[in-house]
């Protein structure tokens, strides 16, 4: 890789995902958003509403990563713990912070609904951090060092992503090409394998699937040398139809994970 | 809590799921499917297809844990490289598995496939592990130690699963009661706040939704205790009802995460 590798970890709070009651939407929004600008997604870890997990988890990725994600547990109530855990993880205090409190009380007053100690608990704000809007329902998130810390429900956590993605240093984008063919991927596994050695600088996954017509492949590339990639996709679809198998134009959605 | 408390991690491998390009199906499955036994899910990893970072997940989870569970990368594909990372987190060597490499071998014959390289690949096991069945396309997945490694197809995870639940150790189910109504969780949020601290053998979590009718909340508090349970129940409905609002029987799916 030539130029700089800019890396990204997520981290989701909340016993719910956990349980299996709740799907997960918020990785998939994340992760497209920043390979959309060069920066890959690198680990991504979902841990309980419970204050040492939520600190050794964001002390251990903001160590390693470029840039962190969290998405949970930022509301009202007394299951929200995460801004308690981030200003412990960075050691620094959490404090009311003024323009959060102006613009929550704004944001009640305005619609009748009593400003509580409950809804002041959203102002509260780790010592240093800057504030995220949130244009959907203002309880702000925060950055602070490499972490910015969102809401969990999937609507504000995209108004605030979409708030943070213009401030953070992209990478070099990440190009991919998808190839998929009728064909078990046993079957071009030994071919696919001698590719890869030939073109180290590519990343070449393959992507089973079951479908009404039997097994199927796709081939996925990606790199960011766009020479090295039509070369590949060239020799994949040169070996499908040596083999005697139609390329499939619209590969069916990736619902599965790796073989 | 007064039964054993029996946990479980699981680590799901492959840079798609990272991406944002597959949405992962098989966490719910999982969740649900050991909550129903009474083993809690408490952490989750995703990590990319390389081999530091499945060893290092693999090694921390499964010292912190009961049990683990990992989907991806055991397919015949150069990139599918859990087995070979599994056997370096045990210290064991990867071999041929006799009866896995006799199963493989009998249900390509009978398909009229050939047997190459790429698909014994699929028979190398970590020494000392044994078989998970797979019912649906023969390759077997195994479990090591308290490691139980799974495909990443939903529908061939699913089936190892159900091989794999009967023989789990499970504890005492943790059940669950849910109650909604069209209220902003921040107008009950002291009032539970204030329920959790009377009841900490009961977890109270408020899960907010933004529905056609506004702001709503779910307060779903989960517990061993039965009769604690049905007290938590009873104060929430109460507290819903002094405040003038109609319980919702069907609470809206749980697409949301915590605020």
């Amino acid at each position: 890789m030539s130029s700089k590798h800019i890396t990204a970890a997520m981290l989701i709070i909340g016993n719910e995902v956990l349980s299996g009651r709740t799907q997960d939407k918020n990785l998939a929004f994340v992760g497209n958003a920043l390979g959309e600008i060069g920066i890959d997604m690198k680990e991504v870890r979902i841990v309980a509403d419970e204050e040492d997990e939520i600190i050794g988890a964001v002390n251990a990725l903001r160590e390693k990563y470029t840039y962190v994600f969290t998405s949970g547990g930022i509301g009202p109530t007394h299951d929200d713990i995460t801004a308690d855990c981030i200003a412990a993880a960075f050691g620094v205090k959490l404090e009311m912070h003024p323009l959060a409190t102006q613009l929550l009380e704004a944001h009640y007053e305005a619609q009748g609904i009593e400003f509580n100690a409950a809804r002041a608990r959203m102002a509260r704000i780790p010592q240093g951090a800057s504030l995220i809007d949130n244009p959907v329902s203002t309880a702000p998130g925060f950055r602070i060092g490499n972490v910015h810390v969102m809401a969990g429900v999937p609507k504000i956590m995209q108004a605030m992503m979409e708030n943070i993605l213009p401030t953070l240093e992209g990478g070099e984008k990440l190009a991919s090409v998808t190839i998929t063919a009728q064909v078990p991927e046993g079957s071009i596994a030994e071919a696919m394998e001698e590719l890869q050695s030939q073109h180290p600088e590519v990343n070449i996954g393959l992507y089973p699937f079951y479908g009404a017509d039997g097994a199927g492949v796709s081939v996925v590339a990606r790199g960011r040398d766009l020479r090295a990639l039509a070369k590949v996709k060239e020799a994949v679809e040169t070996q499908f139809t040596a083999m005697g198998m139609a390329l499939i134009e619209r590969p069916p959605p990736h619902e599965m994970l790796k073989g």
